[in-house]
């Protein structure tokens, strides 16, 4: 499965019914978005297996690959497509040991993390935080430069993340990412079709031929 | 193996070190404690299968099995025993799937939820909570009812649980229970060996040829 450009992080926000965080994902679908993550921090796995299953429906309805963030073991009972980890979540080799053939996705904030990711041999790896997110509080941003590290050193696909939003994703283009993670500025915007779509035209305007 | 009669849900409480965390579950497995759960809710994994790994040399030093609560992933790679699953946790056919041969403790709270959890051949039951406990904020007491209840219907090993301390034992042994679990009255009693072994005292007085 080849990874596409740009990947939605989605939480459902504190109260959100289902259904309408369903059909803002779906939403953001039509606009353009061709990865999925859903994130449930802190949720009791029963809750975030059933969501996961309904996130699987609208992912293969639009041919766009889910991952489960945090837990393989829901991911794999979801049958979504991979798990997404962060440096302090399950070791991958584990991760492989309870969810045999869930692609991996990757978190690191420093190139020495992204080197040491590697030899994991995950799907993508994802780079950032880019700006300070509320998303994840406490961790400092690690700027641009980071991006730019990985535009040069990186071989396989990679995500530039957090505090991505229209007004400043350019800069982010500019210093090399060819593929971003969108969380709040998609799924908060008062239409997530056109955000979507939006964020897709500027990705195709740097890449013609990818997206 | 055979499941024992004394179990201790261990916790580290905010900001303990994990030296003095061991030491305290040390002492109780020395006062007679013979079935362990390491229970982290809300932590990140890889913490939380490190210190179920340190738990696990503390286990089988002692011989006794040891559970995590609530992610058959982490027990998994921990090599723990079991995993102990709520109502909200993973399904145990999921658990199963992904973490083959672990056995699988289940808490219910109502005889319903009991005779349904048998389906799945769980390797114990916990039958509670007995008493409102802070451990688990809003979730009402069952009472002793239901353990009488478990102890006229339940054909395999189950425990009694939820704010059992010395004041009350006696009344949850006199219900029918022939197991219990325990979790602030070992671990935040001064002396957590001598509070186990208080315990252990009780149950040998009621059924002299288990304990």
């Amino acid at each position: 499965m080849s990874l596409g450009h740009l990947y939605l992080v989605a939480t459902p926000t504190p109260g959100q019914g289902e259904a309408d965080f369903l059909t803002r994902v779906e939403a953001a679908l039509q606009g353009g978005v061709d990865v999925l993550q859903l994130r449930c921090k802190d949720w009791e796995a029963l809750p975030y297996l059933q969501l996961a299953e309904r996130m699987g429906e609208l992912a293969r309805r639009y041919h766009v690959p889910l991952f489960v963030n945090d837990r393989p073991d829901v991911a794999f009972a979801a049958g979504a497509d991979g798990v997404h980890l962060g440096q302090n979540d399950l070791p991958p080799v584990w991760s492989r040991a309870v969810a045999p053939g869930l692609l991996i996705g990757r978190s690191t904030h420093a190139p020495g993390q992204a080197e040491a990711a590697l030899t994991d041999r995950p799907a993508y790896l994802a780079v950032g935080p880019v700006h300070a997110t509320p998303t994840k509080p406490g961790r400092s941003a690690v700027g641009l430069s980071y991006v730019r590290w990985a535009a040069k050193h990186l071989p396989q696909p990679w995500y530039a993340i957090g505090g991505i939003d229209l007004s400043n994703v350019e800069a982010v283009l500019a210093a090399g990412a060819r593929r971003i993670a969108v969380v709040r500025a998609i799924l908060d915007a008062p239409d997530p079709a056109r955000a979507a779509h939006e964020f897709r035209q500027c990705l195709r305007a740097r890449q013609p031929e990818a997206c």
